[in-house]
């Protein structure tokens, strides 16, 4: 059988990024790839359809120091016949599988790579696709791992009971949306906070939040706080840190739960902003506590029995952003640093 | 029956502190009291013996805001005749009782007030002392509030496994010495940090930790932490804030907890120092958690059935600093403050 070369569209990091990340820190290239799994491997040769944009990339595109967790080769530190695009969760279709746990034709979600065609690990984190009857791009949202992200902080270590009020930050993002309607679900009242009009609109008009406001139009964050809680946080679900989290600490109750999913505030800051109120954890016995998700997708069965009938019968929204082409990522990656995306960012690279 | 009046010295607040408290912040005065509980009334009237120097007391003396939990009522805000005592806690015989489970001659340990004879509320924090085969003192810490904070905090918050590295903050403490000691007895490997030599000393030759350091003498934190924790820290007892968590965070173990019991260093800042590496809480999924000892009383019973015995066997040691007489009360509680307490900071009212 001869060997099919194919060209192999990629996103590169030019090099390490301080500070905000530009469309300029990363390029567009075309690389070539041998379609096949070689002789003997466990590898995964996947077409790629869909990639998801998280906000965790950014920190992948740091130097990387010892109290970070890796980080990504850019092109300044990789040869150039190497150049290693970026990695990321994505939906794919696989094409050929040196594992058995795969075939052709199997449409996945996991770890993939900023490219059209990727020759992945099997052991990294892979799902296949098991109900294709609702958007294929929901695998990298409310379906994937940004789902299960929402599932886990919130119900996992948010620990939620009937009445609780709910505050969510980047309320209208991949996760907070979802947060935000499983708190409805658990008979919460939850106000979202997010950076736009629109999305405020959003929150209120067709996620369900019982309020929302926009955090930049707020010179007193507090003041902002107490007027939607005026007895107090039981949940504060963290997605973006610094200064919204100083200034909800004195407005959680006793007892209160923050499940630290995120902070994206401070990912593009050589020097993350002060925390002050850490003292009101004692004050009001406070539980705050960093998850991730990859230690969650045990979950991922009882999960989808939750979350596939709720999505069918339109008990659950999902409003995603959709980007069309490879070529487009950079930007729509950048753009979460700045807001622009309203709900998830998703990438299409190929729609089958 | 004549009612007897006597004189009643006591110890009261001038004004609201900021910054540091200092000795003339408090007044030494001679009030008065009639020995007797009021006609009808189920209050106690108690004899102080011991008085409890505690850091939380700096707290109560700020003027109150909605983001505190309460304060003393210092005099310039009291009629000169009704100047009120600080509160705290405290050995103390019971000389008259309106409440049934209360009766002369009893000895306990609670709430009571800085003064010779203090007539309480019955639904204090009030605890009969059984077992007076011990050092009464003992009550004011190791088998009191802070010794029931070192038990909570450790075993129920920090929920330790044998071989867990532990750090513990002030460890030379009230609250520390004790941690330290339990984490030994629970197999694990602890190191304490406290601001002397001689607290240092006392930490590896008398209280049993594995190693110990003078925080005052480390110009780089983190440096000190990597040398002691080349691995990482399991669980933080945290009783200080500011720089020392700060430098602490990325230097815990996945999964690491963080029992929030104090955070002395901050009481008397106006401005409380920003905590800047709050994200790795994200990236080691470690647990921090504010908690309160009077939430844990119910274990008391517990508590003294571990305790006891490991004292009486030699197994727990536990260092006291005495303090004679109740016009001495305001140097050693301020005196929390720059450290100059070494062990448990106590004052004699009276012995018996
Ligand atoms: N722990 C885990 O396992 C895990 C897994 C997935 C995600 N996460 C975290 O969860 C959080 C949300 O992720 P997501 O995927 O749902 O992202 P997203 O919300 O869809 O996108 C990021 C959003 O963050 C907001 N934002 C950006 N800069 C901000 C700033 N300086 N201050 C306040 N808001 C800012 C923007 O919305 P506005 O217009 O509202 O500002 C932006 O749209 C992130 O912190 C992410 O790192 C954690
Ligand atoms: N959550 C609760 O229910 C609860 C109950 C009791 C106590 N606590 C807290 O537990 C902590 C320890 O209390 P304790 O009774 O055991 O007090 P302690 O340790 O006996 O006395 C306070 C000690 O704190 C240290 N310190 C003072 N200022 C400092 C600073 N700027 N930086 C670092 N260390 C400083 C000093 O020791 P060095 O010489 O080592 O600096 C001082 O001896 C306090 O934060 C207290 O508020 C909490």
């Amino acid at each position: 059988m001869g060997e099919e070369v194919r060209k192999n569209k990629q996103v590169v990091l030019n090099d390490y990024v301080s500070g905000f990340p530009k469309e300029s820190d990363m390029k567009f290239i075309e690389g070539t790839i041998e379609l096949k799994v070689p002789e003997g491997s466990d590898q995964i040769l996947l077409k790629n359809l869909y990639l998801s944009c998280d906000p965790y990339m950014r920190i992948l595109m740091s130097k990387p120091t010892t109290s970070t967790f890796g980080s990504y080769v850019p092109g300044s530190v990789s040869l150039a016949f190497q150049m290693q695009p970026l990695t990321g969760y994505g939906v794919a279709k696989v094409l050929e599988s040196g594992h058995s746990d795969y075939e052709k034709g199997d449409l996945v979600w996991g770890f993939s790579k900023w490219e059209e065609y990727s020759l992945v690990s099997s052991n990294q984190i892979l799902f296949k696709i098991k109900h294709a009857d609702v958007p294929l791009s929901y695998y990298t949202g409310i379906l994937g791992m940004p789902g299960m992200t929402a599932y886990a902080g919130f119900y996992e270590i948010g620990t939620p009971k009937k009445g609780d009020r709910v505050f969510v930050s980047a309320a209208s993002g991949a996760v907070g949306q979802l947060v935000g309607q499983f708190a409805k679900l658990a008979g919460c009242y939850v106000v979202g906070s997010a950076g736009s009009k629109e999305k405020v609109d959003l929150l209120k008009n067709k996620l369900g939040f019982d309020e929302a406001f926009n955090y930049k139009e707020e010179t007193d964050l507090d003041a902002a706080l107490k007027r939607y809680f005026p007895e107090g946080i039981d949940i504060y679900f963290e997605n973006v840190g610094g200064k919204t989290l100083d200034a909800v600490l004195p407005n959680m109750r006793l007892h209160g739960r923050i499940p630290v999913c995120g902070m994206v505030s401070q990912y593009n800051l050589g020097q993350p902003e002060g925390v002050t109120n850490l003292a009101q954890l004692i004050f009001k016995r406070v539980r705050m506590h960093g998850f991730n998700v990859g230690d969650h997708y045990h979950l991922y069965p009882k999960f989808l029995e939750l979350v596939l009938p709720l999505i069918k019968e339109g008990k659950i929204v999902y409003v995603e952003d959709i980007a069309e082409g490879l070529e487009n990522a950079p930007a729509a990656l950048v753009g979460l640093y700045s807001g622009r995306n309203v709900g998830k960012q998703v990438v299409v690279v190929a729609r089958e």
